[in-house]
C-alpha cells in the first residue's frame, strides 16, 4: 500500500496543505487557502482602530484554512484517508492568542470581539516594544541565565512581551484567559483535542530551557507581582521535542477534515524552522537559509553555544537530538520589494513590461556580468530594523556611493549586497563561537527564482550554496514532521533527520565562489562592517535620533 | 530717445541674447542659440575617442551663437542699432582654449583638429585633478599667500591645472599657442578687436590678486621649469575690473552683427557671479544663491576674508568698489534631475501625465503640508563631489533613514534638504569669517518654478528670501553690466551698483521661516554636520575607498 503524509504551513497570509509520498517524496496535491483578514494592521473587523505597529489575525480564519486546504488535497480522490499515515504542521511563531478552557478564542466571544488585545497577536505585531524593553532591563538587572541563549537581548516580537502587553492594558482579557497560546498550539489542540506545546516556539520564543524550564515565578514577578504565576496559571502545557508526535486526529474532526481519526499529528514548528528538514538539513555544518520577506539562519550543533545576536539556541527546538540555532534578518526581500515599488523609474518598467519578464528578471539581466565593486555602493539592509546580530529594532538603512552616474540596477545591486553582508556578520558570530559553517542551502522563493542572487550570496560568503527545489521546502518539511510522528514500523524510517535527508529535494547545481569576486567582496565587507558597527553600536546614534524626529514630527495620515 | 543694452549670457549648453530698456528694463525680446556640438565628453568631431572626466567644446559654436542671437534680438526691429548703447557679456568661467595671436583658435587649424588639448577646455572639464592636486602640493609646500584666498585648496576645474595639463600632455599645442584664454576673452576680443581680460575670471579661476598679481615665475618655475613664464608668454593681456568696459564693437563685427561700431562691450564676467548684478545685489550683506545644475553663492564685502571651503575672494571682481566672495555647490538641480530620472516609479510618472505636470511638480504636490523630520531621512548632497567647503571631489553620496514606509517623496525631499543644509554649512562659514549673511535672493529656473524649494531653504537657512523675477537673471545682469560699460552722461546712471539695484526684477513674495520648521531642521542639521565631518574631515574614508574599488572594477562600457 502506497503511503503519504500531509504538511500543513501556516504562513503569514495563507495556508498551505502538501501531500507527499513518504518514500518517493512525490508532491501529489497542493491546495491554498488566503486569509480574508489578512493582517490587520488599521482597525478590526468591527471597525475599532489599531494604533501604529499592530498586527493582528483572526484565528478563524486557520480554521477555515484547516479545512479547506485539508479537503483540497483529498478531493481529486487520488489518496485514501488510511493512506495518510501522518500529518506535519508548520506555522508562524509567537503569534499569541488568549483561548479559554473549551478551546474557544476570546475574540470570538461577544465579550470581547471588539477588544484589540483578545485578537490574535501576529508574530510581527510590534506594539509590545515598551515591555520587551522592560522585561530585557529586569533580567538584566536579576542577571537573568536564561538571556545569553537569547543573544543577550529581548525582542518585541517575541512571546512574553506580547503576554505582558495584554496584562498591563487589557487586564481584563488577560484575567479571564485560561492559556495564551502559539496560534500553532491552539490548532493542534482544535485538530487532536490534545493540548500541547513545542520546545520549537515555548524555547525560541518564550525564554523556555530543556534543563531549567521557564524563568522563574520570582522573575516574572519581579515584572509585576500579578504576573509571578504567568506559566502555571496560563501557559500550563506539556512541552514536547520535535521531531515527534503531539497527538492523533480526534474523531470530530476526523469526520469534518475527512482524515482517519487515530492518525497521528507532528508537534508542530515554527515555519522559518521547518526549512530545516524541508531543505535537507539533517546534521551540523550545514547552515540553512530561509529567504523570504525576511531571512532565517539556522543550524544544528552538537553542543550549547553562547552566540552573540542570535534569535535562540534550544535542545530538540528543530530536529530531535542536536540544538537548533535561529539567527534572522528582519528584511530581505522586504527590501528588493521596497526598491522596486518606489525607486524603478518607468522606463525600466515600461522595457520589462514589452519583454513579458518582472521587474526584478529586468534587473537582474541588467546585472548579467556585473563586477563586485564596480557599482561604488555599499548599503545597510536596516530598512526593517536588525534581528542578528545587534537585534536592535530602532535602526533603519543607509546607501552610501552614490554620484551622477549611479543606475537603479546599481542600487539594487547593492540592497542585495547589503542582506549578503548581514548573513556573513551572522556567520562570523557562529564560527566565533564555534559552530562551523561550511556549506549553505537556501530556500524560499527568491533563490529558487533568482540564480543571480545566489551566486552573490555565494561570493560574498564565499562558501559552497545548494539551493531547495521545491518552493514549498515550508510544507515538504512540515509533511516529513508528519511522517516521523508516525511509528517506525509504519514508516521503516529510523527518525525525522534520516527522512529529511532522503526526501529533500535540491537542485543539482552546487553554486561555487567566484574568486576575482570574492577578493573584492572582502574589501566591500570590510566598509560594510566599519558603518555597521559605526552606525549600529553607539559611534553615532543619527538612525536613533532620526527615528525620534520622525516620531515626533509625524504627518496625520 | 529709448535706450537699451543687450546681455549676452554664454552657458554650457547654449547662448542666449536679452535686449533691455536702460530706464524700466523692460525685457524687450530674446533669443537663444543651441550649441550644435554641446558639450564633448566621448569623442571629438573628427572622431577621435576621448578618456573619461573629459569635457570640451568647440570655439566655432560660440561665435556662431553670438550672431545668431544678436541678429535675432534685432531682427523683430523695434530697435535701431543706434539705440543701443552697450552689450554685456557673461560666460562660463575657466573654460579656456589655445589661441593664435590672429585670434584662431588652434582647434581650428588642420595642424590641430585631431588634438583633443587644442579645444575649448569647459568648466566641467575633470581631468585635470592630477595637476590640480599637484600645483596644490607644491603652494603649499612654499608656503603661496594666495592659497588662503581660495578657501586652501586648489580645484581641478580651475586654469591653472587646465594650462599646466596641456603643457604636460600635448607640448607642441602649449608651445605653438599664443595665448592661453578664457572663452569669454576670445569672444570680446573678436568683437571689438581689443585683447583684455577680467578680474573676474583671472580672480576667481587663475590665482590673480588685485595688488600681488598672479604667482610668481619662481612658483610656476617650480611646478616646472619650462612652465615659468607662463603668465607673460601665454596669458599677457590687461586684467579689467568689473563694472567698466572691455573696448568697443569693431568695425568689422558691427556690419556683421549690425550693431554701431564702437558701441561699447563690458568687461565680461562669469555666468554665475552675473547673478549678482542680475538679482540687485549691489552692497554686503545680502547673499545672492544661482540655482542650476550646480550652486553658486555669492556676496559683496567692505574687506578681504580668509574663508574656509571658498572659491575665491576678489577685489572689484563681480561689482566695482567690493570684494566678490564666491562659494559652490555641485550638485544641485543635476541631483534632483538623477532622482526623477532614476529613481521615481512608473505610478507616480503616470499621474505625472494624467494631470498635465511634470514628475518635479507631481512631487511637490505630493509633500504640500509636509513637516520637516516627518520623513525621518538626512542625505549628504555630494553625488558629485564637494565644493565648498570641503573642496572634495572624491566623496559622494549617501542616504540615512530609510525604512520600508519611505516614499519617493520623502527621498526627494532628503535631497533638497541635503542641498539647503550644504549651503547652511557654506553660510556659517561666511559669518565665522566676519561676513554676515541677511538675507537671500535665489535666482535660476528652480527657485523660479518650485516655491516648495524655496520654503524649504528659508526654514533650513532661517533667513528671509526673496526669488528673482526673470529666469533670466543672468541675460539681465550681463545687460546692466553693459549699461554699465557706456558713460554715465549717456545713461544718467552713476554705476554698475545703482543700475543693479534700479533695473533687477524680484518676485514680490518675500518667504519667512516657520518657527516650528526652523527649530526642527536645526536638529536634523546638527545630523547632517556631523556625518559631514565624519565622511567629509577623514573620519571614515569609505567614500574614498569605494572610489578606489569602483574604478579598479569597472565594468567595460
Amino acid at each position: 500500500m502506497a503511503k503519504y503524509a500531509i504538511g500543513l504551513d501556516f504562513g503569514t497570509l495563507s495556508v498551505r496543505a502538501l501531500l507527499v509520498d513518504i518514500h518517493t517524496g512525490e508532491e501529489i496535491a497542493q491546495s491554498v487557502y488566503e486569509y480574508p483578514h489578512k493582517v490587520m494592521e488599521t482597525h478590526l473587523p468591527t471597525g475599532e482602530a489599531l494604533p501604529a505597529a499592530w498586527a493582528l489575525q483572526d484565528p478563524q480564519d486557520y480554521y477555515d484554512g484547516l479545512l479547506t486546504v485539508v479537503k483540497g488535497v483529498l478531493a481529486p480522490g487520488k489518496v485514501l484517508p488510511e493512506e495518510i499515515i501522518g500529518v506535519g504542521v508548520d506555522f508562524t511563531s509567537a503569534t499569541i492568542l488568549p483561548v479559554y478552557k473549551d478551546k474557544t478564542p476570546l475574540c470570538q466571544t461577544e465579550e470581547f470581539a471588539h477588544e484589540p488585545h483578545a485578537f490574535v497577536k501576529l508574530w510581527k505585531h510590534h506594539a509590545a516594544e515598551e515591555e520587551a524593553a522592560y522585561i530585557d532591563k529586569v533580567a538584566r538587572e536579576r542577571n537573568e541565565s536564561w538571556l545569553s541563549m537569547y543573544g543577550g537581548k529581548v525582542s518585541g516580537e517575541w512571546t512574553m512581551p506580547k503576554v505582558l502587553e495584554v496584562f498591563r492594558k487589557a487586564p481584563k482579557v488577560y484575567e479571564k484567559a485560561d492559556y495564551f497560546m502559539e496560534a500553532m498550539d491552539w490548532i493542534i489542540w482544535k485538530m487532536t483535542d490534545t493540548l500541547t506545546s513545542s520546545a520549537c516556539s515555548m524555547g525560541y520564543k518564550a525564554f523556555y530551557h530543556h534543563e531549567t524550564g521557564f524563568p522563574s515565578k520570582e522573575f516574572f514577578g519581579a515584572l509585576d507581582p500579578g504576573f509571578a504565576n504567568v506559566i502555571e496559571d496560563k501557559m500550563n502545557m506539556p512541552i514536547l521535542p520535535m521531531g515527534g508526535k503531539a497527538g492523533e486526529i480526534c474523531p470530530e474532526m476526523a469526520s469534518i477534515l475527512g482524515l482517519k481519526a487515530g492518525t497521528p499529528v507532528a508537534t508542530p514548528i515554527i515555519d522559518a524552522h521547518c526549512s530545516v528538514p524541508g531543505g535537507g538539513v539533517g546534521k551540523p555544518g550545514e547552515m540553512e537559509i530561509i529567504m523570504g520577506t525576511s531571512s532565517c539562519h539556522l543550524m544544528l550543533a552538537d553542543k550549547e553555544a553562547h552566540i552573540e545576536g542570535i534569535q535562540g539556541i534550544v535542545k530538540d527546538g528543530i530536529m530531535p537530538g542536536y540544538f537548533g540555532i535561529e539567527a534572522g534578518q528582519c528584511c530581505v526581500g522586504d527590501h528588493f520589494a521596497w526598491f522596486v515599488d518606489n525607486c524603478v523609474p518607468e522606463s525600466y518598467a515600461s522595457v520589462a513590461r514589452e519583454k513579458g519578464i518582472s521587474v526584478h528578471q529586468y534587473l537582474s539581466e541588467k546585472l548579467q556580468g556585473y563586477k563586485a565593486g564596480a557599482s561604488g555602493l555599499v548599503a545597510l539592509d536596516w530598512f526593517n530594523g536588525v534581528r542578528s546580530p545587534l537585534m536592535d529594532f530602532d535602526l533603519n538603512g543607509l546607501i552610501i556611493g552614490m554620484n551622477l552616474q549611479t543606475k537603479p540596477e546599481d542600487i539594487y545591486l547593492a540592497l542585495i549586497e547589503a542582506t549578503a553582508f548581514g548573513t556573513r556578520a551572522i556567520i562570523e558570530n557562529y564560527e566565533a563561537a564555534g559552530v562551523p559553517v561550511n556549506s549553505i542551502i537556501l530556500s524560499g522563493g527568491i533563490p529558487s527564482k533568482n540564480p543571480l542572487i545566489v551566486q552573490i550570496y555565494t561570493d560574498i560568503l564565499n562558501r559552497n550554496i545548494r539551493v531547495c527545489a521545491s518552493d514549498q521546502a515550508c510544507a515538504l518539511g512540515a509533511a516529513i514532521l508528519g511522517i516521523a510522528a508516525a511509528p517506525s514500523e509504519v514508516t521503516g524510517y529510523k527518525d525525522a533527520n534520516e527522512i529529511a535527508a532522503k526526501l529533500a529535494k535540491l537542485q543539482d547545481k552546487v553554486y561555487t565562489p567566484n574568486e576575482s569576486q570574492v577578493s573584492v567582496y572582502d574589501q566591500l565587507y570590510a566598509e560594510y562592517k566599519k558603518l555597521h558597527d559605526y552606525f549600529g553600536k553607539g559611534g553615532n546614534d543619527v538612525m536613533k535620533h532620526l527615528n525620534r524626529i520622525r516620531e515626533a514630527n509625524k504627518t496625520e495620515a
